[in-house]
Parts: C-alpha cells; structure tokens; sequence
C-alpha cells in the first residue's frame, strides 16, 4: 500500500506549527503570571485572555466568555438555548458536529440551502413567512465547514434584518476568520448588529495558535453569556489557565504576526495545489475555490450513480481518506465530499487527488 | 481593615507550587513531543499520560478517562449514570458542588451520615434494608470534603459487599489521596473491588501539581468509560493536550518527589497549626483532626444559639473567610463550618483563628 495522504482531518499540519513560539510563550507566561497559571481561575476563562478578546472585538469583557476550545462553547450554548423540539436553523450541508449536538438535545433542526455567497437567506426568509420561528440559526460566516463559501456582506445584513423581524439569535460561529489567504476580509454580523442582541460569536484560537491548547470563546449579550459562566462553573471551575496563558502569550507576542502568515501562505499554497489537481484528475467535480480556510466541499455530478460511501471506502482501499457528504447533512448529499487541505503537504496533494479520481472511477463500477 | 486571611477555598498556595518544575516540565514537553502537543487528540486523553495512570493503578489503558480536572469528569459521569428521581447516596456533609451536580440533574439526593472513620455504613444498611435503591453510592474516602475524616478499611470493605448485595456503584471521590501527610494510607476500594465492576474512582492533579493545569481523571468499568469518552468527544474533541503533556513530564521528572514532599511539609504545619490555634481561641469547638488534605470542618456545641450565616459574615467584616456548614447539607448544618488550611500560611493562622473567635462571639450577641 501506498503513503496515506489524509483529506479527512480538519487539522493543521505539525509543520505549520510555531512550536519554538509557543515553547517562548509558555515561559514568559510561567514567569509573569506563576499564581494565575497555577491557581484555579474562574470560569470566565484567564484574565488576561479574556481582556485581550473583549478588545480585540471592542466590548466589555462581561460580553466575552473563554473555554475548553470552541466545540466546547458551543455545547454550553446549546444547552442553554436548546430545549427538545426548538426549531434551530442551520446551513446545509453544515459541521457534521454542530448537527450532532443539535440532534442530541432534540432539538427541530431546519436546514437552509448553502449557495456560493452564503445561506439562502431567501429561502430562509420563505420559511419564516411560512411560520418557522427558530430560537437561533447557526451561520459559519467564513469558508464555510464544510462548503467553503463565504457569506456576502449583503446575506450579512439581510440576515440580521430577518433576525430583527422574526426575533431569532444569530449564531455566528467563526473559527476560521484569520485564516484567509485571499480577498477582503468582511464585517463580523458581531460588529454590524447595533443593537448588541441579536448575534453570539464563537471563535476559536485552534486555527491560528494550535489545535493542542484547546482554547475557543464566545461573545455575545452579557445577561446569555452569565448565564454559560453559571454553567462552566458547575462543569468544571474554571477552564485550563496554563493553555490560555500561552495562548495570551504567543498572541500578545512579536512571533505571532509572522506566524499566522507562515499559516496562511501554506493554506493558500495547499487549497491552490488542491483545486489544480482536482481540474486535472476530476474535471467532472464542482467546488467552490475558498478564500480561506481548511475545506473544500466536492460535487460530483447529480444522477450520475455516484456514492460518498462507496468513494470514501475505495479512497481508502488507496491510502486517502476523505470524509462523505452524507455526514454533514440530514439527508442526500451522496454526490459529494469534504477534502481538508489544512493537514496535507502540497507535494503529496496530485498524488492523492490522483489516486481519488480513480476511486471515483471504482466506486461506479 | 486588617489584612484578609482565607479560610474559604479548596485550593494551594502560589508559595507551595513548583513553577520552576512546570516550567522545565514545559520545556521537555514541546521538545520531546511537539506534534503530540500542538494537535488535537482524543477525548480518552494525552496518550502518554493515560497510559501513566493505568500503569499507577495496574489497569488496561481502556479503563482510564483524562479529562479537564475531575470536576469534568464527575458531569459526564453524572450526565451518564443520573437520570431525574434516581436515588444517590452522598456523605452528610459532603462537598457542596457534587451535592449541586446532583440536585441540577433531578436526582433524589440521600445524604447519610459521616462519621470519624467515614461514612455511616450502618445507617446505609439500613436504608437499603428500607428499600432504598441508589445506582450509585459517591463517597470521598481520604480527608473527606468538608469533614476532614478518612474511611476506615473495615468500612471500605463493608461498603464493597453492600454494593455488591444490593447491586450499586460506588464512585469513589479521591482527589486528596496523595497529600497525606500523617498516617499509613489505606488500599483504594478501586482495587479492593475484585470484581472491576462495583467501583469508579476519580482523582486529579491540581493538589498534586496545581489547579490551573485542570487535569483529573476517572478510572472504571471499561464500557462505562467508552460511554463517557463518546461524551467528550461529543463536548470539546479533547482535552488540553499541553496542560495534560505538562502534567506528565512534571510527575515523570526528577523534581516531582521533593515537590510533593514540600506540599506534604507545608499541609502538615498549617493543619497542625490550625488545630493549635482553635484549641486556644474557640475550645468550645469540635473537629477532625485531619490526617491529609486541605480541611477541617468544625462544629460548634448544639442548641448554643450558632448561626454559621451570621458567623461567616462576622468573620468577614474581620477580613476572615470561611465557609458555612450549610453550603454542604441539604439541611441542618447550621452550628458548623468548613476551615481550609491549604491556601494560608502558616504564620497568619493563628491571627485568623482569634478573629473567627471574635466573630463566633459576635454572632451570638
């Protein structure tokens, strides 16, 4: 068997890692602040950390709340916000994990097209007109897990003013804002909601720091994000106060800036090697070229016979892994698949795109 | 306003920490495993450190869980095994956030009395005797939170065949295990248990390294650990991978004995001292004199006019902070508090312990 190429983990490679900065990071964290990475914190994550976030988005830190990685604020979110049979809108195809939990608590989950702009807010709109009240639609506003679109500024606004209409919540779940390698970045419907109601963001620092310290947060209205800091307190104290002191440390310090663009510059090199070879092996498949981001979201064409699962099982029959499109939908989705590109070296992408194509090819046969 | 002297949390002095242990502990844990450090990996914890707490309690790896400190664990363990009306033993007093993790989840909560050398098995018997069907017995055996007392091995073994006859769990609470600083330490029910079936032990990290790594653990039947790990994965992927790395290099390096020598020295003095200074200034009072640990839990005499609410406030207009009887009861508890000596050094107690006589005094008045 050949080298196993995975498209499946959405992960970064070891090597776009700044170990050495994060080693730095950690001693000057160990020697500036001994009791507070040593002692237990409070709930709302480490001090210094939070303060830096609420700046960084410009509010108060009563609107920021800090975790155990942004999977982990969301399932205190859900299970403030989520009781059984609550409608909750979602994109479709959404992160297979976000679907899970929200299936999980029972709650009415109501998918809502994806288009190469964003959610189609006009089909959104069509469901609210027909009686959908959700407690809150969960948006992935940035290259988009697993799509890889992003949502124009117009869907942007447009969604804000259905959440105003309809008094929904807007999730706005954001891991992958800071990796973008190309176009303009847009604004957060954080910072265009005036009203300072209508949106709880989720950001996380496994994109642009490291996956391993497992630190993400939430910002949103103060009275929700108390009531999540009620709920940590009883699930764990407080959250790992060394991991965010590092993380406080390498963002705070003069590595950081050349390190994300050492990220960004190999994403972009992978997501470019990534959609060549798919033109060359696959000219048949369809994706949106991310600006951003970990993902590309792969169709084949519809009628076609083709199976996720029988793709992925012949993928890995030839040392590729991919993850199907089944897994990040209720229903359908049988043409299609994720390819993470984050954890791929670029020199083994043809290689595995190649080997791909002829999955494709067995698994219609 | 004189000085604040805490007797309130549960917690270590910055002075009885090994910064500079971490810190090296850091160093080798980036340079020995930096892939393992700075990626995600799995809900059942950082490798390496699950396979030292298997080897520590002479287990497979399958049968331990590394989780975000042991109050993490105890949710998902509760999530898994309590379902509203259940009935569950705890210890009266027992630590005020389990009696919370339990309440939340609708159990129906059977406190049964503590006594010096542990829990009341007589009156448990007889409570089974009644009919009462707990799924699980939770019992805290070493420096008991609050009461300070430790379970006897008659009373290990005497709660083992309980379990057994009348088919239960018991979950057994151990956090304080290794900061026994007087007295011969006594075998876990964990390994009592032949059967590998009757016990889930919990421990943890932060009394032995510090709180603000967040690193406890369970260790149990191995399909009750797989339902947990399905949990976590499901919550947050998985735990911090650097504060569970850092953990690791720290317990397997050269400076971990003399570290938790020092904690032992520094424990030992201070409950000695604490014990001195109430016989002095309240010998009115009662307590366990505690063979390990971080508290003591005194009671004042009955029917004497005590109002540990009105103490505690005393107290506090004196800088002195404790924590009332009644946080750890579902009644009563009203003549006592709790007395934690791990956070106060040792020349302040005394100090500390006139001003609490004073309060007690005022708090009759």
């Amino acid at each position: 068997m050949a080298d196993s190429i995975s498209f499946s983990r959405g992960a970064p490679s070891a090597d776009i890692v700044d170990i050495e900065g994060l080693k730095q990071a950690t001693i000057r964290a160990f020697d500036q602040d001994p009791a507070g990475v040593a002692g237990y914190g409070t709930a709302v994550g480490y001090v210094p950390l939070r303060k830096y976030i609420a700046e960084k988005h410009g509010v108060p830190v009563d609107h920021v709340f800090v975790t155990n990685g942004s999977m982990q604020a969301d399932a205190f979110l859900f299970d403030e916000l989520v009781t059984p049979r609550d409608s909750v809108v979602v994109e479709r195809p959404t992160y297979d994990r976000t679907l899970l939990g929200l299936t999980e608590r029972g709650a009415n989950v109501r998918l809502i097209g994806l288009q190469e702009d964003g959610i189609d807010v006009d089909e959104l709109r069509a469901e609210l007109e027909g009686g959908l009240r959700p407690s809150f639609a969960h948006v992935i506003p940035n290259f988009q897990n697993p799509g890889g679109s992003t949502l124009s500024l117009a869907k942007r606004h447009a969604l804000l003013a259905l959440a105003a209409e309809y008094d929904f919540l807007i999730f706005e779940d954001d891991p992958y804002v800071d990796v973008r390698f190309t176009g303009e970045p847009l604004p957060r419907m954080l910072d265009l909601d005036d009203t300072d109601e209508r949106v709880v963001y989720a950001s996380s620092f496994s994109k642009t720091v490291c996956p391993g310290m497992r630190v993400g947060y939430l910002v949103g209205p103060p009275e929700l994000i108390a009531k999540i800091v009620r709920r940590a307190t009883n699930t764990y104290i407080s959250p790992s106060q060394i991991a965010q002191a590092i993380v406080h440390q390498f963002l705070t310090g003069d590595r950081y800036e050349a390190a994300l663009e050492n990220v960004k510059t190999a994403l972009a090199e992978r997501a470019g090697t990534l959609a060549a070879a798919l033109r060359t092996h696959l000219p048949q498949a369809t994706f949106v070229q991310p600006e951003g981001g970990y993902f590309l979201w792969v169709s084949l064409p519809e009628g076609d016979g083709h199976n996720c699962a029988k793709i992925a099982k012949e993928a890995a029959d030839r040392g590729v892994q991919i993850v199907k499109g089944t897994d990040f939908l209720l229903e359908g989705g049988e043409n299609a698949f994720r390819l993470a590109y984050s954890a791929v070296t670029a020199d083994v992408i043809d290689e595995g795109v190649r080997r791909l194509a002829e999955a494709v090819e067995a698994a219609r046969a």
